[in-house]
């Protein structure tokens, strides 16, 4: 078993879907990622900030799922970072209705002194200097460093982006997102590309169409369950990511056979999350269930068909 | 071994992609299905209807993949139907340019005496009554009828189009069009609400994101090969069924656990079609090269967490 650091946002998320809308939420990257790492009982750490309006409970919550909450700064005079958001009918498309950084703004993240020397390093979406300024504190080279990103970045932060890039061994980016930042229309080429800028491994997040892992010339994909309903996407995203971290650090193994089995549970993860809104599924998520929807992914593309 | 009988169009096409743009060439559904069909070594017929205006050579091209012809009528004073499109930069949408119906317009398919006892039928995209017209020639009722259809007829033929879809065992569909059947986004829901209408299987093709087969609480997914470049999606729908067709008439089984293996085959040849333009990758496909990306597909999506 290895140490996992995960750095990004703790959150306040006001969300609105056509199955309802929510006041204040539990949200932010790490939240999501440390509940779905969580499911793996692993030593893991969160780094991040909040304000002095964010409540015990949820600091509880995290603490209780066995993440180490040291690295959580609590400005108490701030406030927390919030954003809200307003999905379409699609559930594929959203508007942000309000983003307020507030103790955000200023995050110089820390790592505790103990996790300093952890094995697997989680950089949620933040801004690449802040991801970069984790990988600065480490005292040994982590043995995994996984990168999330997202446009805004490319648009507004490009050439530090670059710089975390080359730094990390796996980024996860959606498919309009590689787009974006190789110009490439053909994911195969994209993620050639984004090998060349750093990441070894590159996996393309396409939402209900799965995900794929790409490495050399080597690629895995994992289809997303069909669901009835997606309730809530918020947190999907980095509820894969969460359960790609975790699954590396509890197995230790980071061979690309092994990651084929983390982009399965991270996908599987994320399936729970879209259930119900902001992190109501995966606070309560039952071992028994992952199990069994493991199962459902394993049947859902196994096929035999005689080949010699 | 059943014998296969496959409805649709044979026809000219003239593409535009951003790879190049073709004069007219060889195409329709039949020709596409016919083709994919014929690696299946089967005894399969078409039927359809061409002018005057037809080269022989394609019908000679036809004859040697061993689809037998006496089907496909030849109105010597008419013209062959033609269709022209021209696809956007992403590949995934395209404008119709050209759509000269000519024959087709009285085409009153009649179905070779000795093919009216197959066990197997491929009804390609066509007016859901001409799609009917085939079924009622039958002397014997078919062990699988498989229909291909499209949201054209949806807005111009609904009822006609329900009324074939009551009298087939599997629909071949894109999402947007089992969107539009049933008003429902989940494609979840979708299938079960097109299980009702009629067809006890149905296949709900996304392109470049996969295919799923559902039965009853059943679902099975079978990814698209990601590919570095599609050249030309035009008959990528009818080859994937022609796949389809052809494989369960090969084995002639029409277990649930035999279509996904069908499924597999339809999304693997279908992978070749949109390599080059029209029919021509299609024509000088071999089987080692069915093979060997057969052996990819199964790579794609396989992977191994161990599951008591």
């Amino acid at each position: 078993m290895s140490k996992l650091v995960i750095v990004g946002t703790v959150a306040f998320d006001a969300i609105e879907t056509p199955f309802g809308k929510t006041d204040k939420i539990l949200g932010g990257a790490a939240t999501f990622i440390g509940l779905a790492a969580s499911h793996f009982n692993i030593d893991a750490a969160a780094v991040s900030i909040v304000g002095g309006d964010f409540p015990q409970k949820y600091l509880d919550l995290l603490s209780k799922k066995n993440i180490d909450i040291s690295g959580i700064e609590i400005v108490k005079e701030g406030k927390t970072f919030f954003w809200s958001g307003k999905y379409h009918n699609d559930m594929n498309t959203r508007d942000t209705l309000v983003t307020e950084l507030n103790t955000l703004a200023d995050f110089k993240p820390v790592v505790p002194e103990n996790y300093r020397n952890a094995e697997i390093v989680m950089l949620g979406n933040l801004h690449p200097i802040v991801q970069s300024s984790i990988l600065d504190q480490m005292t040994k080279k982590p043995r995994l460093v996984i990168l999330d990103t997202m446009n805004f970045w490319m648009d507004s932060a490009l050439e530090d982006l670059h710089n975390v890039m080359k730094r990390v061994d796996v980024i996860t980016i959606n498919d309009e997102e590689a787009r974006q930042l190789t110009g490439e229309y053909s994911l195969v080429v994209a993620a050639r590309k984004i090998h060349t800028m750093g990441p070894k491994y590159v996996v393309i997040k396409k939402g209900e169409h799965g995900a794929f892992l790409f490495h050399e010339d080597q690629v895995f994909y994992a289809p997303a369950l069909p669901l009835e309903a997606v309730f809530d996407p918020t947190g999907a995203g980095d509820t894969f990511a969460g359960g790609f971290a975790g699954y590396i650090a509890k197995t230790g193994i980071t061979s690309f056979e092994n990651m084929k089995n983390a982009v399965i549970y991270g996908s599987t993860l994320a399936s729970f999350c879209v259930e119900k809104f902001g992190t109501e599924r995966m606070e309560n998520l039952k071992s028994l269930e992952v199990h069994n929807r493991l199962l459902q992914f394993r049947d859902l593309t196994k096929f035999d068909i005689k080949l010699p």
